[in-house]
Order: structure tokens, then sequence, then C-alpha cells
């Protein structure tokens, strides 16, 4: 396949992915910026969209019980249990939304099958547009992959968004029957695995000077909310040495969670936000609430994090003669990439010439969902600037290109571990 | 007068003085507790009560151009030029109050003439029931006793409440003329002086085990806004390392201010609010903005306290590459209290038998405000556990028979310096 690289057919089917980005970007809640949220008539326009593309890509669109877009590409001999090659990503947004997190990995792959040029494959390929993944409208992320993946649960259904509607009605208002979500469940048996590309989110393949990335694992993350309850008072008449203030005591534990955050490869440790009692400028803060954010590749080292981080926590505390308690505390393991998938990742980056690092993937993924499934992998693309979440947002053509050879070149390697032979794509 | 010490006449007042401090508690804005704002109903209500009480103490009422209720009780000799000695303090409150603060002081020296038992002495004695001290309405502090001092300006009249309703309006629907201000203005010449009976709002004399103290000086205040600017990123993929987190900076420099509080004498340094941008759980903090509050006796002490916190700010913040602005700054001066008065009232408390440590005040009350119009002395009252400006707020029944006994003895002294003799009250 060598014979490719840097041919033009590459940077062209990147520019078209690229416009394909901007015109997705329209379909939005809002004329001010990109918000497009689970269910909302914008997803509609969106799934039409894409399902176009699918189909000029010769794919056959459908919408799933759960509103997941699936484009599917037969296998060479029709039949009902062929094996499936999954390609995809989310295409719901954060609210004010760059154009690329999430989406990208869909138009990448609806464009990898295209270059396919009608070359059917031993197996089938579906390249899915997951209707859910940010979590932004029911403060649940990952709904459609959890559809698929069969983690879903009826109790989801129940959930309300903040205009008081369940998730029922919205599927219902949607033209989904919401009684027969369990249909969009996927049978495990014959699936070959699941490639996700994703734009990498930070700024790490920046700095390294490399476009492409492969995903060893999805980190595990800690969520917790922290109270330290010290004694307001009148910040004029209470001397320093009397006082027992929760924010001079928070702000202690703030400096030791970022030095041991500094000190342990691999760990992310965040406190993103903190509520003052009363937060009156002349009252000595009597209480603060603030979240701790813990995420690792090894789940252990991160469950060691936290006891070491609530545990220094508890020591301030004591020392300054205040409460503190654990308010809420949530857990999610780390989800490790197929070593298989991996690896033929691997050489697909190596063959377009450029060196992929591995890295771990410190935000979620629906590919952390679909592992329970079956195999998965993540190509990350370099993010310039490392901005994500926002209209910042922003690819590389070039990377794109990049992105574009190294996942036809994974699909043709799984093909041709059948002993297939394939043709590359009319130059 | 040592024989009246601990004579049952000042207990006796003292229950009276507490009875009408809770019957006073009474007119409130909220059945649920104690709130009285400037020229609300609960305020008129407040006002025909205390005035009551006024004329019971054989005091003429009156309520003047800004609200502020006044009693005046005649010179012997009947001129419009007699001399005025002034007592008083404010009968507004913050919200959720206590029934002490301000009241206390209003109660105390009604008691005071009424023990005079209609003896008149060469000046005239008025006491001041000011119509606003705590800001609460107008989010601006002192508005009667500025109008009395002269240190009122005819554009806090342009203010506007919470709902819109500017003070000149608020005014006019009271029953007042707005136009008038300028009549509620005091004529320095001839005022003996002020005194402002008030409980500590703070640990210090309780502390101390003395049951009363007396002020030196109301302490300056410099009240600052700042801001620290980062870079706010995903709390997964953006490395310790490569962090400009504004709240970690923010509570670097919150430690620092303690410190430093904590070392320089009769220093008070606060940060009492902190808000956090996007303050969102997993997104590393890129902006805060907080308010620091310092107060010390002496100016410069104060001036230079400020500019070094500044300075800190600014070291730790460049440390971090990220910005630091001082959005708002405002500074109050230290007031001393007049030391003739304050001499008087030693021996007047010496006179009780209890010692009356001196001691600086960390908030303000009308008698800063006052002390721009003529001599002023403050009495404070040991508030048990420290608490104010909550339902918690406390006095003891046995510090109040002593504050009512020195203030009598107070105002005899200076009755006694015109070469007068007066008879104690009958017993």
């Amino acid at each position: 396949m060598d014979v490719l690289s840097n041919h033009p057919i590459w940077s062209q089917s990147a520019a078209r992915v690229l416009a394909r980005c901007d015109q997705l970007a329209k379909c939005s809640e809002s004329p001010a910026n990109l918000t497009r949220t689970f269910l909302s008539p914008a997803m509609a326009q969106a799934n039409e969209m894409v399902a176009n593309w699918m189909s000029e890509a010769t794919m056959t669109p459908r919408v799933d019980e759960l509103g997941n877009l699936i484009g599917h590409y037969g296998a060479r001999e029709k039949s009902p249990t062929a094996p499936k090659l999954l390609f995809g990503s989310h295409l719901d947004t954060v609210p004010n939304a760059g154009k690329y997190d999430g989406m990208l990995g869909v138009l990448l792959a609806i464009e990898v099958v295209s270059l396919l040029q009608g070359q059917h494959l031993p197996f089938a390929v579906e390249v899915i547009g997951f209707s859910e993944e940010e979590g932004v409208r029911y403060k649940t992320p990952y709904l459609g992959s959890r559809a698929i993946a069969g983690t879903f649960d009826s109790y989801l259904l129940g959930l309300l968004d903040s205009n008081g509607i369940s998730m029922s009605q919205a599927l219902h208002q949607f033209g989904l029957p919401p009684e027969a979500w369990q249909n969009a469940r996927y049978d495990s048996a014959g699936i070959i695995g699941y490639l996700e590309a994703h734009i990498e989110q930070g700024p790490l393949l920046e700095a390294l000077d490399a476009p492409l990335g492969i995903v060893t694992d999805i980190v595990g993350q800690s969520r917790l909310q922290l109270r330290f309850m010290g004694q307001s008072g009148h910040a004029g008449t209470l001397p320093m040495q009397w006082r027992r203030d929760a924010l001079v005591a928070t702000s202690e534990w703030i400096l030791a969670v970022e030095s041991f955050g500094n000190v342990t490869d691999g760990l992310m440790a965040t406190v993103g936000t903190i509520n003052v009692g009363p937060n009156t400028s002349n009252v000595v803060p009597g209480e603060t609430i603030c979240s701790l954010d813990v995420r690792h590749a090894n789940d252990a080292v991160r469950e060691t994090a936290v006891d070491g981080l609530l545990a220094m926590a508890s020591r301030i505390a004591a020392q300054r003669g205040i409460g503190f308690e654990v308010l809420a505390r949530s857990n999610q393991n780390a989800v490790p990439m197929d070593s298989r998938l991996r690896s033929l990742l691997q050489r697909a980056c190596d063959k377009t010439g450029v060196h992929a690092p591995e890295m771990v993937s410190g935000a979620g993924h629906d590919a952390a969902v679909m592992a329970t499934l079956c195999p998965c992998a993540m190509l990350f693309l370099r993010t310039p600037g490392g901005a994500s979440h926002c209209p910042e947002e922003a690819v590389l053509v070039d990377d794109v290109a990049l992105a574009l050879e190294a996942m036809h070149s994974f699909l043709l390697s799984i093909a041709r571990e059948t002993g297939e032979h394939f043709e590359s794509p009319t130059l």
C-alpha cells in the first residue's frame, strides 16, 4: 500500500471530510453556536444529512431505537450472519461546541468506506453515528453506545431533562418506540471489532509533533464532592488566630492535590469547582463544597491516589479544627483497548510513514462502552492548541489525510487476515 | 455614685431594656426572622414603638428627613442654643438578624435618660435611633448618620434597591420629603459629643472575661476584588505540569494572606468570596474572582499590608504564567475615638468596679461617621460566643446592668464638669 502514501487522493478525501464537518455544524439548536443534544430537531437534521452521505458511499442507513444512525455496507457474500467490523463515533455535541469532537470520527469512517469504491469484503462494515455521548440533555453520557452494547437500563427512560420531558417521551416525540429500546442491542457474536477515530482533546500529540496517536487505555475516573465545615465569623472582629476558615483549609488541600498530581506519573487530579458559604466579602468563610476529579489508566494507582487525597483533606481539616466529609463519590474503571486491534492500527499508521505514539485517553469515549461488546481500538488526531469542547476546536487537513490513510489500511489489513487481497482505491 | 454599684436598680433597668429588645425584634419584614431594612414598614413600626418609650422617658420624639428617630430631652434652661449631648445607635438590621446589634445601644440610652427621673441638665440630651447603618437596602451603609453628620450626598437619593425603587421614591413613600434631606444635618457648634453603646460582635471581651470594653479606634478598611486569569482545560487530557490553573494559584495566595495576617499584629485579612470559571468538575479552572478585606487601626499598616498582599498575588500569578488584576478597590481610614470622652468613659466604667479593657473595633459603626461632626466614644458589651448578625446574638443581663451604670455615670460626669451636682436615681 506504500504507493498510496502522500498521494493526492488522501488530501482530496480529507478536504471532503472537513467540508462535511463544516456543513454538519450547521445542524444546531442555536443559530449563534453549535449545540446539538440528544433527540433534538437538530439531531434529526444531522441524521438526515449524514444518512445521505452514507447513501452516497453506497451504504444503507437506518436509525435504531435509540436514535443511533447506522450505515450498513454489506459483506461480499450476502448473509445475515456475516461478521461485522464497526467504525464510528458520536454525532451529538456539548453546548457551544467545536465542529470535530465526535463528528469527525463518523465522517472519516464514511469516507473510508467510500474509498472501497464498491468493493465488498468478507465481512460487513458498519459506520455508527452514536446518538448521544456527551450526556448533556439527561446528565448521563453514552446513551447511544450503551443501547448498542447492551448496558442501557430501562430506568434511564424515566430520566427528565431540564424541561421535565422524560427520555421516554422524547424518544416518542422523535418518532421512536421507547418500549423497543432492547432491539438496539447488538449480539457480540461475529463482531470483529470497533474502531473510533477522535480528536485528542489535549496537547500531547501537538507537543510530540505527532499527527496521530494510538490509545492504549481509556483512563478510569473517580469523581467526588467534598465539604469542609469551619465556622463563619465577622471579618473585622474575629482575630486571625481564632479562625476556623473553611476556604483557607480548602486552599491548603487544593495545593496538596496539585503537588500529589505533579509527582504521580500519569495522574490527573483536578479541583474544578468550589462553592463557598456564605461567600460574602466581610465574612470569614464557614463552609466550602468542592469537587475532585482523579484519573489514571491504572485503577489501583487511581484508587490509592483518591484515598491519599482524602486522607490529606482529613488531616488538614483536623489540624485546623474543622469538619470534613465526602458528600458523593463515583468510580469508573479504566478500559484497555484490544491489543490485537491496537497492533493492527499501529502497523497501519507505520505504513503512512509517521510514528503514532501510544497514549492514554484522559477523556471518556463511546469506545469505553463498546469495549463491553467487542474488541475496540481508538485512533487520536492531533488537536492544535489542545482546545476542545469549544468553537476553537481544530484539526489539520494533513492529519485528517493521514488518519484516512491509516484507517483505510487498518480496514484492508483485517480483510487481508482472511486471506483476501484488495485493490487500492483507483488512482 | 459608688453606693449605686450592684444596686437592684441597674438590674431592673437591664431587664426592662432586654424585654424591650425582645419586643422591638417583633417589628420585622419577615414573620420567620428579624429583618428590618431602611424605609420598610417594619422600620415605621419600630420607630413608633421606640418613640413611645422615648415619650415614657419624658423625651420628645421626632423623625427627621432621613427617617432617623430622635428623642429630645431638653436642657434645664430652655434655649434653642443649649449644648447637646448625643447618645444612640441604629434601629435597622441585617437580614435574619439578632436582637441587639444597634437596637441595644438605643434602648440603653433611653433607659439612661429615664433614670434621670425628670431632672434636667445644663445641656440637652438626645437619643438617636439611626435609620440605616447596615447598608442592606441600597448597598451603602450609614445613610442615617451621614445625613446628620453632613456627609450625605444628593447622588445617594438616586440609588435603586433590588426592586428598582430609588431612595428618593422610598423616602416619599415613607412620608418624608426627599428634597429636604439637607435639613437633617446637625450643626457641630454646641454638640458636646456622641456616645454609642454596641455589642462587640466578636470574641475578645469574652476571652478576657470582661463585660465591657472601650473602643480606641474604629479600624480602617480596604476592600478589593481580584481576578486571576489562567487557562481552562479538560481535566482528563491536560497534563498537570502544563496547567495554568487559576484556582490553584488563588489557593496559594489565600494561604499567603492567612500567613501574613497571622504574623502582623492587629491585622485582619480575609478572603471571603471566590467565584470560579467555569466551575465545572471536569474542567481545569480558567479564572477566579475573589475578594480581599483588610483591616487595621493604623492606616499605614493596613496600606502596607494591602500593597504586600497584592505583590504576593502578582508574584504567584507570574510564577504560574497566569494573569492577575485588581478589579475594584476601596479604602476607608481608621477613626480614632475622642480621647477626653474615652477617659471619662474609662472612669465611669472604673466606678462600676470592673475593668473595661481598651480595644479597637474591627466593625464599622455610626460613631465612625459621627466623628466627622463631634467628639465620639464607644462602649462595647461582651458578646457571648462572639456571634453577631445572626439569631444567636446574645448579651448577658449583668453586662447590660453594668453598661447602664457606666453610661449613667458618664452622663453625670459630663454634667459635673459644668460644676453641677446631680442626684442619683431615687433608690
